[in-house]
């Protein structure tokens, strides 16, 4: 089970999201609250947009709380959208090819969920990865094919459509060659203007999606889980959404897969 | 608070011990249920005895548990005298430099537990090192002084009073500068043939030592928390124990660090 | 442009073809002299048989000659037969999932060279990997590729034979889809009994292999280039070749892969 | 043999003097043409100054050439003063802690050169350092002692005096203590604000520093080697010189260390 924050707003540092908030994504790395996992230390990165058209991205296998160059980088960069991942393998090896978040051309894409049974097909769902995308199939994960074949699917046109068609053509693949949970999906991306979020399972148990307005701040924070305990304002996604965040603006609608 | 595992008796798999056993180190490295810390991912080491007088040596600040090399060596290297080690940072920057076990010569060690206040008194705590010996301080570990110490008080000639001697002097200097808790050490260390083991605390919290002759296996473990859950016969060493273990000998004698 | 160098015969210790020759491999990876690319510091890895059947593997991203557990490693591992490889990266990712050797059960594979064109059509290179042997697929490598496709061809019943058709397939779709030099191919691997190389390539400019046998050592190395400047009896392999090596047993044979 | 490059001016981005001129440092680290050590790819760094007084660090022991962070990094990050370092151990463990720029406060300090002897008098050189700063050692160079002795000896407010008194001090201890060549140093420092440069040695061999006004870019740049074949306009620092560089102000003093 992996943990993610996104920010979209005023520039920030990205500590004020990734590093210091008593319940930020670095602690939820070292014990995480409402999940089966206990940690979450099999690598971690971030995606940030500031001057270029293309996010930054630094991503490494080490545990998040441990690693000098991430608390730099988060105490020194500001940014208006930003996304940040800390990562527990569900059993694929751990290698920075494998870390979210994954970045094509200027999107940026980060996944908590699974896709069941994935590794009996992956050289199908491999396969629907055209020629001129294929070369960014870097690694070997569910999460990166999800990403690409939204890529594939019309992402820069219909973000919401392209999804829907990523997602149904992987829950299909399972339901046929996989097994139960077919699909969940808790997933934030970006093209580096607005900010996205899938909230979806096959099941009744969609990895959680919260988000919440800071006024101090001017920006909203799009979450896996509350960064703060003592903060009463997340407003929980509901299950089978698909949200746009335009820095004040909120469009949540519903998302179904192509069946 | 990290764990930690040695074997001496007849050559097994290194897996036997630090993989397989259903609480092995590297399980207790995902989660463990006997310490404050939950987690132990800031690094993980093994040293073991073979055809040389020296150990081999391989440490990384990779969690344990994501770690194909080690998965990969600990299933082909045999020996019959062995120590490994996972750590969790307790401040300290993570280094392989300052990963356990430390070896100089045909000595190892590796250590569980803390000097309080080290850090004001760092300097003063190298200054103690002699120039000969200076060149193998490479870290910036309270562990790694101890072992140097104990190098410098004469481990080579009489175990028990080089330690005795280099834990009292750190314990005192924590009286002079640092803070309680002065010292508390769970250690094994060993010179290839004989291996060696420390309970010892200046309160009443010393870190555990437990060991277990297998007569399957023909060899005995000596750990810093049982191995398997439903093994009953572990012996608890008790605080302020200096162990001595050859194969199936042990020698357990009262700990007292120079005052 | 990689470097790698094998070992079958009596059982020695790693380090004595690995590293302590004076042209040793990691010296090779420091400053080649008969190659193109002037350092090999993207990455190194090493497979080594020994009581098991199938091979221990150690594999980073390091470069080789900075590694102090790759030189405790090699000082410690004996076996009589092993491989090792340091690479240089031809634009791929640097990942230890592309890290040579490569190995799927009691195999590993080893491999300096290249397919030409290989990233425009990698993804119809995966798709002639059946799904049962897919998980295997972990990075992104021409070689790996090579390898898998040598498995599926029947490498334990006919590793010429499987090789052939590997080659030839992979040679044929840079024909068609790739550009020139179609294929390069100087490679070593084994199923930890007997110990094969190939020399090969669709141009004049096969990557040279050569093998020698050690009297006092009583094992024979086979390498990618002599490991010592002084040593007049290194056996260059003609180019088109197919050379099965068992311990004081060479043969060598013409390589044609299929057309 | 290390090299660096250093820059105050207009804000650009990092890659602009880090990455892409012909023979910018990551070419140099591949494969530098004017000194002894074919490569330097023991680790890099960099530290960069923006909205905070304490620079951003990032460091690794990966090459630089191969570390995708690096590369995207300096394509994001903006600065108008940074210090950019590749390393090339001189027998020094590879570890994040020893790579250059080192940073305390809002200085950073990255050093090219030699200590004659240093591992035989590193405890004394220690021993200089201050309880209160000893907790910045965090590794095992003689460039760290430079720079601490440097902050010891009053950098805040005598940057040339601080530094004459530094390097005078570890020159006079290789002289009691350990071998020609006692000192060699090519430096570049930073308080945030001013750009400060060392060109000295014991002998006539001093490391080369180079500037280069460039007026399209508004920026001066100082490296220990010109970044580009075709540019005519470098200037090479005289042997024995202190340079103070603050934007489009160069001052070139006399640096006479303590005899």
């Amino acid at each position: 089970m992996c943990r993610w924050a996104a920010y979209i707003g005023q520039p920030c540092y990205l500590e004020d999201v990734v590093t210091r908030p008593d319940h930020s994504l670095i602690q939820q790395s070292i014990q995480a609250t409402e999940c089966k996992t206990a940690t979450n230390a099999d690598g971690f990165g971030v995606a940030w947009y500031n001057t270029r058209p293309e996010p930054g991205l630094y991503r490494d296998t080490y545990p998040a709380w441990s690693d000098p160059n991430l608390r730099s980088l988060t105490a020194q960069v500001q940014s208006g959208l930003f996304l940040a991942h800390v990562r527990a393998s569900t059993g694929t090896a751990t290698s920075r090819n494998n870390c979210h978040p994954f970045s094509v051309g200027r999107w940026s894409f980060m996944h908590n969920g699974q896709v069941g049974g994935f590794d009996t097909f992956r050289r199908r769902a491999d396969m629907l990865i055209p020629d001129q995308l294929y070369h960014e199939r870097k690694g070997a994960t569910d999460s990166e094919i999800l990403f690409l074949l939204g890529l594939v699917e019309g992402l820069d046109d219909d973000p919401k459509g392209a999804m829907e068609i990523a997602v149904g053509v992987l829950q299909r693949m399972s339901r046929d060659k996989g097994h139960t949970p077919h699909m969940r999906v808790g997933a934030a991306f970006s093209d580096g203007e607005t900010l996205y979020a899938i909230r979806y399972a096959s099941d009744d148990r969609a990895p959680t999606v919260y988000h919440r307005w800071s006024k101090s701040r001017g920006g909203r924070a799009v979450v896996s889980e509350p960064l703060a305990a003592n903060e009463a304002d997340w407003h929980a996604v509901p299950p089978g959404s698909f949200c746009t965040f335009k820095a004040d603006q909120v469009r949540i609608e519903p998302f179904r897969p192509l069946a």
